[in-house]
């Protein structure tokens, strides 16, 4: 349920240990460039560093002790190597350079699909939206018929949702995606006076932007990547639960997802929807386990709780991106339905419509007093029609009470999302 | 320990109830204006929706039942104006229309204040920084001391995080800013085809942004406004961490706070960066208790779970950004006794130091081994003199061994942080 | 929404300073009868502790500064005192003594209205559970027709749900409901050998359990009480998205609330369920917002940011207990509705019915098989005459595909959860 | 970090997967004891549950797109048996039945090794407790030194903290611990009049309790059961916290770890306590991500959303447990180290001693006034020697200055807590 789509390979095991050998790979390039390390040294590292060549299982267990996984990383590749080049392994660079770098690089490669995903997603939303842009329907507030809108003004609400949580994500990886680098505390002393310009040229090697300084205890970078995460989601989840609500048999008005059952053959489980909506209920604990109160120079135990939640929140995000793009591509609209459902509710959701239809003649109060009293007496035409005393004709009734006629500016509304999306997305 | 600031006077019941009218007002002459309702009306309105002049106990009492305050406030504005003038008062709106427009508005001049005591707070920072770039002191990682570092770098540090998340507030507040009015659907049906005209001259009223369409159920506003200021209470945490960790008997590098206990006459207590570590400590589980996932038209349920976390991520925010602010104002820095810890550290945080002089000599592996073995002598001068039988001069030891020597890129990195601040604050 | 029932008068400010005072007062007694201090102070003390005597407002706004409610709370009762009996007060306490022992009586008092609400929901259930053991409807998973199942064994389920989280919420009461007494340090140190007596005597005089040991920093009652509160919540939440589902108008199996719109007289909001559901979306945040991480012998931040969310989850508990009493007592069950509903769900649901009955004549694969395809077919019944051949009688058919017939252990799974609610609420 | 102890591996894929199996095996052994399906079916069915026989990557994989694993589980077990027997597989069972219940058997199996490192960490800290009672220390209160106590009664009071929240998780595991056997709707139709009698054999078969009946959508046990997984994890964090604090170099009254670091090969990090504080950080939000409001017989998402958490909270509280175990086994205690940081403290911790001696004789306001104006002074000896003339021996005034003296109820507490620990645990 949680590992849909291209996200969960680039946050699995394999994944982080070959962000870190990038690293590592990619410093050693940098400091043989400013002459720190022999050229030779380098190539020799930057070629071992290959995710394949290592033992992850060694690494894995041996970073319980160690307390993170950069320090056996470090050491299964020094053994690896010749001695004489062994040692410009790292060379500059403490655990959390290794490990926050890496996490930025699992970010960008792992959220790459995930806004593919979402861009389908509102694509699907997108053509929804202006092919029911005269599907009536009814509009529910707080689980309860109200008033007509369209199915298309719906499709478009999930569409502006997607979009913004879309923006919002990609903005917050833009201004996430930085290098680490600031050796044991921050200082880059190893470096004597190199450090800036290895800083410069590692970032460069790794397409990653330089920060203004290391930000190993300044981790709005980290929570704010996860919170943007947690919108879409979170959007995701909204357009989940109406096409859940939709489906219930006795609504009808959509039909989504295949199922099937262990014991009941008949059903048609909206299983998309319904995995869309568990990872949505995931998210917001997952951003909540995140802290900024990282302790001086390092943090002790806050930094260690990020990497879980990190590569969850990516990995549920990117199952719930992929299983809605699924879920809208393939969503069967029943119009027919609606309008039935929108015909069973009675004249009573056009009781707004009435009053200010009528208020135009006998004014607010009076339109409103007529209208309920209508309403309570069963049969509103007739009603209407002896409390106004012929005041609105027959036809004007009729558009009153005329769903289609009560759409407002359902359609303007509509254009507007699919202007949006059509320029932002 | 939460109402500090001037963030709390703005999210009281009596400024909710304001926002409300407020909109109330700007509807009416909005409404006028766009020949919906007469003139007259609209100002009679207008002038009535002070809410020194309202129930607000009456309100609040009868909003339980009504499920929304929106309901009594109408109808108490309606029963304080004439016949013929209260009808018009809501004219088009939905109860969330006022509720989420308010929202914005007590938003907006809530925050106003916060962005104040966190420019303050960054200000503090920024001086700190400037006038301790050579104010050494050792660095510690996982709270053990670990290399030499300056203060200036970790008050840089703070800086950068309250910048950044300050600078996401700004953004996440015009991100979000949007005036709310869908009327009961979010077709705004009963305006007719006047509805968008309507909306712009209202947004225009209020100045706030016109969004594409109605957002009653796109949440993503709401939760990306409080995410942003739980990462500026946050970057606030993760500088009061440090205050009181170095504020600590036995560690004594800055003192902050005057306290007061009940029972101990001496004691100092750092009460502004307490209070700053509790408001850090609540704010990931007001976020975590907003939801995205609103039904249909209008959630049942979590629309109404939105207001009180509203309030509280905006109040204790702005709690911790005044309290952050006065405490960096007032922050004494102890630099004697910061030299006097990292004197005691020992040789052992020069390490580092030693081990990359002596790798230009020795290689790294000789130098790596030699420093840990003079280290475990206790004499590490004395031991490696022997072990390197002159190969390093007693000035290039002494060299190797000063703190101030070993600084790296520290200044550099403090001016970037300064330069961004100038920039971007 | 948040302040229904009779809980939240007892988190007020007025209520918390009530029962600080009663602390106080207790202690002042405590220690005269141990002969600490003299009677006749004790006297005057404890007659001087009652909130409406003292300035709130004033004890309010001091709390700021020093960093807790018990420092002005003291200096506003000694002021009120005679200088020879005003250094009686507070004799041997700490700040974090009264206000935790306060958070105590708090709980107590407030979580008494909420067991009681929480029992008439019970037994709300209760009636409703026997009331409908034969109100046919269809079982729904993941919101679609699953299954015939009765609209008792549904009150059933949340009847258990609420007599298991109202169990634990008690033992979760008497587990935490302990007195706290420790002085600065949590030695007592300031009473000398007389400690033990002074908590002994204090203990009986406001009627709570005597601890082991003070808890300034042992958080688990704290922690554990609120995680009750959420429980109770969340089975409540339970109930209330089970009616607001079942509300609808497309569903219409169930009546609940008045609601009343700003906008639409037709409407019936489930205004009491909304509630209930927007209280159980806010505890699982305000639990998270809770640590258990408390330093040395008092935390510095974690427990003042105690305080809010401990009242916050009282009065949010209390109001969805007092709406969901209501809410069941008054709930209007439509069988004849619920009836509608599975007969048009179709012979569909019965197909495990058809399976089970056909196995032990042909085997479970060919009955799965035979009903499959008599499913598709579109016409059940004939389809299965056919492939059957005679092999099941046409009253045998008719048994399978009727509902009634088909409960199984409904009844006594009914009458198990009245049982147990009989014994054990 | 967070794979350390005996849990892990009770909550890996081959253990759920081995879990569902022993629900299969053990109703097909229920069924046939109740003369349901054939006794050599069930023998059959019951050798082939075995994890080893199943491919787990494919279960996996399917699991995806049928909503739960338990689709494909069955449908790969059915695959293996001949075709007579496979029928009998899952009789009268529903998906939920099969994956509840293994949460079940997994927490039951998983939190054995947890209780046993809680148990080893409690028995730590009884040794510790016991041992260190008379070994002096300053009291800490917001990070602050406040007057002396005991290293003991800080034992203790970890110990309180882990034993009563082993406790609650005994107890919540007691309670939770219920077979689910419900069927498609929670009736258990399809095995007609024998659903109870099969429900009996099923959990007799599994040693498990037989809930009243089925839980669905009731949740309490699993929310309660996580709930108190974060009591324990978080107890174990206080402990964790305390140790990091007094690990620092600077106060360095205890050691713990051996750490090692990439760059510093003189730093000794404190990492189990690290890992601990890594573990009681994530939990909350773990239990956040829970939802107790499931609809219906059966959840659409909020069912999905539990299964990682679930074993997340085991995985993460067990590797807590373990690292405490270990961490308290083997922490070296620094009395001499205490006493030092004790008497640079100065004589201002003596204070409210000192208060207390001068009160018997010059009336507590008079106390206050004289030491505080001693203490301000500096030379508390000379100046209250002279406010006093001679009122207070030299004897008396060394015995008010001594931390031996003032300890009060320390080592009552200490028996207490080991008396509960000696009863409860």
């Amino acid at each position: 349920v949680f590992g849909r789509g291209g996200a969960a390979a680039q946050v699995s095991g394999a994944a982080w240990l070959q962000a870190m050998l990038d690293f590592e790979g990619a410093l050693a390039r940098a400091n043989a460039a400013c002459g720190l390390i022999p050229g030779a040294a380098a190539e020799t590292i930057s070629a071992a560093c290959s995710a394949s060549r290592l033992d992850a299982g060694a690494i894995g267990s041996s970073a319980a002790s160690g307390g993170n996984p950069a320090i056996p990383l470090v050491a299964e590749l020094r053994a690896k190597l010749p001695s004489d080049v062994a040692g410009w392994v790292h060379f500059g660079a403490t655990s959390q350079d290794v490990i926050d770098t890496a996490a930025m690089l699992v970010a960008r490669r792992a959220i790459a699909p995930i806004l593919g995903d979402a861009l389908r997603a509102a694509s699907a939303c997108a053509t929804l939206a202006d092919a029911h842009r005269d599907t009536i329907m009814i509009g529910r507030t707080l689980l309860q018929q109200a008033v007509p809108t369209v199915f298309g003004l719906k499709a478009a609400g999930w569409l502006a949702g997607i979009v913004r949580a879309r923006r919002e994500l990609v903005r917050a990886l833009e201004s996430a995606i930085a290098l680490q680098f600031g050796g044991a505390a921050g200082t880059l002393a190893s470096l004597g006076d190199d450090g800036l310009r290895v800083a410069a040229s590692l970032a460069a090697e790794l397409a990653l932007t330089e920060p203004a300084l290391p930000w190993h205890t300044e981790r709005t970078r980290i929570v704010g990547l996860v919170a943007a995460l947690g919108l879409l989601t979170g959007a995701l989840g909204k357009v989940a639960r109406d096409v859940v609500l939709l489906s219930q048999n006795e609504v009808a008005e959509v039909r989504s997802g295949q199922g099937g059952s262990s014991t009941m053959p008949h059903k048609r489980n909206p299983v998309p929807s319904v995995a869309v909506l568990a990872c949505a209920q995931r998210l917001p604990g997952v951003v909540a386990s995140l802290s900024l109160v990282h302790e001086h120079e390092r943090a002790a135990g806050a930094w260690h709780a990020e990497w879980e939640p990190f590569s969850e929140a990516i990995r549920v995000t990117g199952s719930a991106a992929a299983w809605a793009a699924e879920m809208l591509e393939e969503l069967e609209v029943d119009g027919e339905q609606m309008r039935r459902n929108l015909s069973m509710a009675g004249d009573g959701v056009m009781a707004e419509s009435l009053v200010m239809t009528l208020a135009a003649r006998v004014g607010l109060a009076r339109a409103r007093a007529l209208v309920e009293e209508a309403l309570g007496s069963g049969d509103v035409r007739t009603a209407l029609a002896v409390g106004l005393a012929g005041e609105l004709s027959p036809e004007e009734l009729d558009a009153a009470l005329s769903p289609e006629r009560y759409l407002g500016s359902a359609h303007a509304f509509i254009d507007r999302a699919l202007a949006e999306y059509g320029a932002g997305a």
